[in-house]
């Protein structure tokens, strides 16, 4: 199975990342790890994303804050999806790094998804794998019935709780 | 190969979605288009995407405008991947579209693109149906490496024009 | 008396649910809670609201955060009016959730409170129920005069508090 | 029936008037429309607003651009439903408006639509007098029926005009 | 001399309100407040503003929140200039209260302040009476260079802070 | 009785300021224009402002686009009341002006108006001169009712126009 | 002298940079233009700016509109200063470029201008080369005085434009 | 070496401004700090930044909230490279400061950096001192390369973290 990188600007974002790792981790789909800024340590980013396809990866996620340009400088070294995660930081609640990542520039998507969404980078990059992969897309149905039955149950004692 | 379903909440958004279809021919993957009211046919989209994955499609496409959900109700109905593209409308510069379809909650992403994205739409898709199709890939590169050219070659007259 | 729904997409929006369904009881209103994920359970949403009006409801109450869909999910499978309530997120301030429900397409309105207005979604649903009824009516008039009456009292020591 | 009273704060926002005009004649719905001001005629308004139930009004539905008070202004002189229109004017895309129709204090809800929505604006009247009105309700039904169908058609020869 | 009015469309406003009524107390301007609700008690404002002028009052000042229309209800009711404070609010960081208040339709200004800026408010009353006040203004003067005293004593020593 | 000044931070505001002028004008208020940028002739502006009491000024009215400095600049050198115009230039709908004016320190207060609002900040200037000029007062009401008369007369024929 | 680089991430963005170069060119700074994506070129401007300080540039501008990476792009290959240039797209009225230029994080500053600010870019670089050197500061000054005596002009007759 | 010199437009500010004094103490650039209100003592402000090239400054840092204007009235006064920092303050997430410091008027720009980026203003500061200070250009390549270190060692051991 095609493997997952997950880059992020800070290691402040961590707890973000956590519940991406979490996620994969139950889908039993492996996963790479790194802190690569995008501005402080470019040589590294380009390294890493331009040879991660032949390196086994078949998607790059990317979670950076402010004018968060690191999904965007990953998928101008890749033809790989990248899924970008716009982190809230001190300021703006969040809207810079949404737009710097997800208003790209025709010819070089990135896959945008909500602020500090790590969990649903997880999912949509689980997505893209389960494309070809009928064991993966059972798991992600599973996945999504399991949390409506988890709402269900709340549904169930919610007028208990007025 | 997998399909591209295109789904547009009006026809009013045909222009972007012309261009992801160009993209989309270029790259020989097969697409179906339909014109399909998130709010006033709710049961089309639902059919027609619940039944996706088996009838042979990877990925969906979902341009909408204003309180933009068409992408968010397609990907209710199927895990596979579902790339938004929120279109500008006549008021707030598209700023409503975009966060109505990239904010998504936790378990039903929605890969989001640029305000009228239309090329980005087709070349993320692309993307994601070439993790496991070397030839794609290269498609997906070949095209990257001209886009390059073009611009190299408006950069060999820039100072001409200044 | 027709009864009113009130559906959240997570019961992390039920202290807002609480303030409706308190103003609720207050006007001797019957209603029906339930926690309704638009999209990890639109069945469930499709079923509850598609038969609502023969149920015996008369206004339907959606309250839901971020790309908050719920309310014109609802809108979509019914004609009798659904009022939805923004909730603020992590991010944001609740403004994607505000745009998200009030930026409705033509054809299918939201009638949209302020961010986190649980109880201005219930006076307005009672409102609504109101017009054929004179008696709530009264008892939206006689409300409205002992919130008056209320802040009359705190203008009468405010030069104290000064 | 109840009619339906439909204030304007200026005669510039009669296109968007005229939308819902159309769409209560074509529910065969009385209504009667002025152009109040809720700062240069305040008096005119409050007149008008406070005998508007006695005066046989189910509802009343206010349009206006910049610091859009005339909605508020409205509910604040009538416990009938209050539904706004925020009206784009010539800065700010109409947020201006939207956020001084919608943002109404806890006691007194404005049933906000979106932003220029006067078709919107009267259907969703519609919807409220149709709660205790089983032919308006199937006109409503009827009428997002015949939607439907127009979106149907469109779909029908959308792939020729790609 | 002229008196201030300063209304407040509700006591939880009191801190920054306070600020206001400390700082004309300095000049020694005679005020009068109330917690006067634009929406929840109209009457009571139409009475108090209509008046004002006969009253002895030279100013207003009002202060509200969320979609504050009291400042421009007041401007409807006299020709008296009329300061508005928009006031922050549990969502939004005061945006809304800002636009509601600032952005008047032609012929009824609302001299608006910055965010919260109940000190401001008061200035600016203040120097509204100075105009035709020589001692005011002199007061104004002194304030203003005891303002730049306590700063340049900070500047003093702020080599020594970092 | 007291002069207006109205400095302009660029010629291309002039037809904001021919509304104040206008408006000045017809009430009879002496005034007096000045094209004054903020940044390229600080000089000018301080000189102009720091006497500009003396030199029998009552009002200053300043209006500037993009960081519109110039009303606050005007603020810092005198204690008269300084309106403050935020001009809309070619990005952001000017909200960037509206910011950069309103949003002023505490001690330095600008009364800031609409955007674009030249009309409102000379009835303002007016409302401020004639706080003790029942004359002028009176000119104010008149105009208002006259305001409100020709709404009225638009009122009387709308139906008509529908 | 040191030389001037001009990147630009689109040749649509020439108008902007035109002026830049017209305003470098009175200066008599030399400096060269370059079409440079920072996502489908990322390799040249790695290059080019890598060895910029070497090959006798000072000062780098780079323009870019909607997710504006490149000005950051270009921070982080060198630590001559980069000057940015948020351009103003087909939405969003500019501001995601701005953000996605200034809000760079800790470390890499990006000096960054107004929207579409290519005048203030060219004699911000003039302004740094200035630092050192006398001749260019008297430049600025004059250009500086020059301007102003052009309003100086228009404020002499503007009393006659009213 | 040239001296930067640091305004500040209120010791609330100085966590931020010393962020910068270290950055420069460690470049070992020589500095002096103000604590100058443009508003409250312009005639300071004028004075130091007037003379400020003359006294040996090279570039000037200037941090302000709010309506920000501290930066853009330093650049009035001098021809030196003046450098932005908008400081978030009680509402509105910085933005306000942020548009109020970076929308400057052509002729007059601000290099403005991220909000609240105390210390990325005094990099920048450097890097222009370093045009032509190859001493100084070493020390900033080398700081870029022990951050770039710092991070390489948080990427170590990251997995371990998860």
């Amino acid at each position: 199975m095609k493997k997952v990188a997950i880059l992020m600007g800070s290691d402040s974002d961590l707890p973000i990342i956590k519940k991406a790792t979490d996620m994969l981790s139950s889908f039993g789909i492996p996963f790479e790890v790194h802190v690569y800024s995008a501005h402080r340590m470019p040589g590294y980013v380009r390294e890493f994303v331009s040879s991660a396809r032949e390196n086994g990866f078949g998607v790059i996620i990317a979670a950076a804050g402010m004018a968060a340009h690191l999904a965007g400088v990953c998928a101008s070294y890749t033809t790989l999806p990248v899924i970008g995660i716009p982190c809230k930081s001190a300021a703006l609640e969040g809207i810079d790094a949404l737009l710097a990542t997800v208003q790209m520039p025709s010819g070089i998507p990135v896959a945008t998804v909500a602020i500090d969404g790590g969990t649903n980078a997880a999912i949509l990059a689980a997505q893209m794998l389960a494309i070809e992969d009928a064991e993966l897309a059972k798991k992600l149905a599973d996945k999504r019935a399991a949390d409506a039955e988890k709402i269900i149950e709340k549904d169930r004692d919610i007028m208990a709780r007025l």
